[in-house]
């Protein structure tokens, strides 16, 4: 009984989104799903990026089979060099993926070694006791895929991330009557994204984009600029499109941009005929309403494209009257202010805008509630787990399941380290593995904790001061002055003469507690006191006070 | 003819938003329309808010006459104790916008010396050359007016912040007839809120907030937590209609809101049965399907009511199971990753939640684009100023007015610091007057400038390394070993390998120019790039380096 027991852990992105990782056990075997990162929050200063904890996969090395992506957006690839470094296990992908996983690798130097598999929709792979089948989603990405996970109690399905979009631009729809299928013999559980489990009704097509450029580039007096996410591949085919349609020709800006539209065509992912594309001799002998510019920037990026556009700074574009500019995106969330700066910028400069608040100029990648509902009523499964998503998204998507008559008892709502332990019975969370988020700043990996991040809040506050104090050997008093320098407290000709005052303070309190202190942290706890008791009474400021004590 | 000129020049809320103020000049005559201030943007690190620049007006301060206030949320009122310490002139404001800046200017302690005027819509006050007339308006703090201006040159309109609600909770609808008997005899200009002129339609009436909390009460099994905020008096009042439609009573939880329905109820803005009010003993002693409990913290607030709910940390409410919490509000943009963090938490917690994507907990103050067009068309202003916005807003509104048929030369797109000159015939930008945002840190009022705020930056990236280099007096020498310190660089464990080298490094670099450099300047140069250089190769960061040479 106790070996019929399959272990399902996730160990990123429950909870929190971004850095996906699943990882499902059944005796001596583990797989892992995806291996993804997230971008640092707004109280992770200085951070690069955040990554799972696999703590667990080291110390069950010998168990893992290998890794299974379901698409290559960061937040699912984007751990593979770290998690590789550590763990030498192969992994599988479809083929664009496979390729945005190479690029990655490459960077990093985690290339070689690595056994990267490259898998298609409908194949089957065999790891350990689990056989994985994969099946084509819809996602903001090409080459999205979801699971068929047959585990010795029972199939698994993992809807990767998706949504139901019956015109895709690449063709390629979700297979409804497979899951149908499977749905009618009997699926143990469901594991499906809940990234947009709080949105009613239907995303729309990726189709109803490309109605709106369609109108757009019909009307427009001049050249277009269209900026967009470098790996919306669907996106930049339909801007292809309709360049064809209306006789321009395309310039592309922006190096994440040419590098992803180079690999796409290059796998068969963009159809882009010849001369299609130009450069930038040819696009200043063309007349304005025979081009369309494409490139990346519409996050507010400082270096992008646009954003360099829109401050006047690009060395190739820059904006003219009659310019019609299209941001086909929405700002992810924190991103708001330096996107609508952007958009400010632009209309400074001239330009007809076209953003998110004015015509559907873009729709996102995953399913809203009723799509969610249907793949919930297809598939039937007995357990349900949402994925994918903050702990509202889950607690939403399992009430969908709720209504569609999955019994609350049947509903799993985990989060990042749960270990649930299912049976074909029933199931239960058994326990906790750590599944911390793990800090990459620069070359450390997980050693920025609390403290640095703490440290970092409140000198972003109110800067520092540094407090130098000259101890004699000799006789243990003040060898010299007190000298005080800060960095972030304030300008100096404000702050001149409170530091002048300071450095005095310092003095005399260092006299006053030199001689019956017990031990110098006493010393330097009386001085960080004291003069920000004085600081705070000058400025209604709190620096960070660091009092040193040197030897002479 | 030089005479007959008017003088428009916005000195804040036009091209960001926030901090709104509005000079108005005529021969020796300036009324001042707000004084509001903003909120710091993100990359205002450590600033506490942001008023405007008034240097113009202090140049001329003879001719300013007063300052009318439209209505009294922060971003109108919230520099006036920094504007009334600089310039001595008269305030008039509506009954509650003259209590809420009267608390405020007790706080500064600047309310003594002050003269303070209430006005009622339909008054009028002469203000030198000007006469300013009042009208209700409907926003989202009761009490908000709109301005007739009488200029010697004709009228200007001036619709403070506004929306159109024909069913508005407190029975005062915006006095569109009035408007448009204006408008027949001939306005000259009008100056409209464009804060939501992205958005297309109408913005829906307060009333359907009403009716989806009477649904949630309706339908509640236990307590109601409502959380919204404190200056949102018709949501309050509208609370307290259906509890007592429910049967049942009210608790309120935290200081400012306790602060607003106490000033609210004082002035006849809140209508509050007797015994509906209730203190904890009483709440403690009610049913859970009897209680009502009211709170702030919407914004993620961290100190605030339903926060520390949600933590856990409030010293007497705790969720209980069967709880209802309703979020009546958005969060502010930047906010948003701290609000869905209470969100998540009070799911966690067992509450039922309902908030703005889920239900109409929740309606905006500003008018969208039907009412923006309605207003154009009623009052069919001879020239039209877009005020409160964004660079984006301004934009859009003056595309609004130009659809309804105003000439686009008759529109003015002004940003903060633009001088208008405007005549019966026409209007021309002529100048330039200081507007830059006045960054208020402690207490200092304008004296944090880029240079600080860029060293903060750069200290809640990487930290910072202070090197301390004991010279000799006697012979320029190294006098004893350097010293280095740091605070947000990386956890101590980590990095002490790196410092000990470090300080290896700056010995041997110091050793190396000394005698050489032409001063101290090329000695800390040098030592900052060679140690700047060693971290970045170790670590991939990049600390502010400070390096101290100290004389012994």
């Amino acid at each position: 009984m106790k070996k019929r027991r399959l272990r399902i852990i996730p160990l990123g992105g429950l909870g929190e989104i971004g850095k996906n990782m699943m990882v499902l056990e059944y005796d001596n075997d583990i797989i892992i799903i995806d291996s993804g990162l997230m971008f640092p929050k707004e109280d992770m200063l200085g951070i690069d990026m955040v990554i799972p904890d696999i703590s667990y996969l080291e110390t069950n090395r010998s168990k893992v089979r290998g890794i299974v992506i379901t698409h290559g957006h960061e937040d699912h690839i984007g751990a593979l060099p770290y998690v590789l470094s550590r763990l030498q296990v192969p992994v599988y992908a479809s083929k664009l993926t496979h390729g945005l996983i190479q690029v990655k690798l490459k960077e990093y130097k985690t290339l070689k070694g690595t056994r990267l598999e490259v898998v298609a929709p409908g194949e089957e792979i065999k790891l350990g006791k689990f056989r994985v089948e994969f099946f084509s989603v819809c996602h903001s990405i090409p080459d999205a895929m979801g699971l068929i996970i047959h585990s010795p109690i029972g199939i698994l399905i993992h809807s990767g991330d998706f949504k139901i979009d019956h015109t895709p631009v690449d063709g390629k729809s979700i297979d409804l009557t497979g899951l149908a299928r499977w749905g009618a013999q009997g699926v143990l559980a469901l594991f499906s994204d809940s990234t947009y489990a709080e949105l009613p009704g239907y995303t729309p097509s990726e189709k109803v984009v490309g109605e709106a450029l369609d109108r757009i580039v019909n009307n427009a007096p001049g050249r277009i600029i269209v900026a967009t996410f470098a790996s919306l591949i669907s996106r930049i085919q339909q801007v292809i499109d309709i360049a064809i349609k209306y006789d321009r020709r395309i310039f592309v800006s922006g190096l994440s941009m040419i590098d992803n539209i180079h690999i796409a065509s290059e796998l068969g992912y963009l159809n882009i005929p010849a001369g299609i594309l130009i450069n930038f001799d040819e696009l200043k002998k063309l007349p304005n309403n025979k081009i369309v510019i494409m490139c990346t920037g519409t996050q507010g990026e400082p270096t992008s494209a646009l954003v360099r556009i829109a401050n006047g700074e690009h060395h190739q574009i820059h904006i003219i009257p009659g310019d019609t500019v299209v941001m086909s995106s929405t700002p992810i969330p924190g991103n708001e202010s330096v996107v609508y700066a952007t958009i400010n910028q632009l209309y400074h400069r001239g330009a007809r805008m076209f953003y998110g608040h004015l015509e559907s100029v873009h729709v996102h990648g995953h399913a809203s509630q009723e799509e969610l509902k249907l793949l919930l009523n297809l598939i039937k499964p007995k357990f349900f787990i949402p994925v994918h998503g903050e702990y509202r998204h889950l607690i939403l998507h399992s009430q969908l399941a709720q209504s569609i008559g999955i019994p609350a008892g049947n509903i799993f709502v985990m989060e990042d380290g749960n270990m649930l332990e299912l049976t074909q019975q029933s199931g239960k969370i058994t326990g906790k593995v750590p599944a911390n988020n793990i800090l990459v700043d620069g070359l450390s990996v997980g050693s920025i904790g609390q403290v640095v991040l703490k440290d970092r809040k409140a000198l972003s506050r109110d800067g520092i001061v540094v407090v130098i104090i000259p101890i004699s050997r000799q006789d243990g008093k003040l060898a010299s002055n007190v000298d005080m320098v800060s960095r972030g407290f304030g300008e100096e000709s404000e702050i001149r003469e409170f530091i002048q005052e300071g450095k005095e303070l310092v003095a005399r309190t260092f006299v006053s507690v030199n001689g019956h202190a017990h031990d110098r942290n006493e010393i330097t706890n009386k001085i960080k006191t004291t003069l920000g008791q004085y600081f705070y009474e000058r400025t209604k400021r709190r620096p960070t006070i660091m009092p040193v004590l040197i030897d002479i």
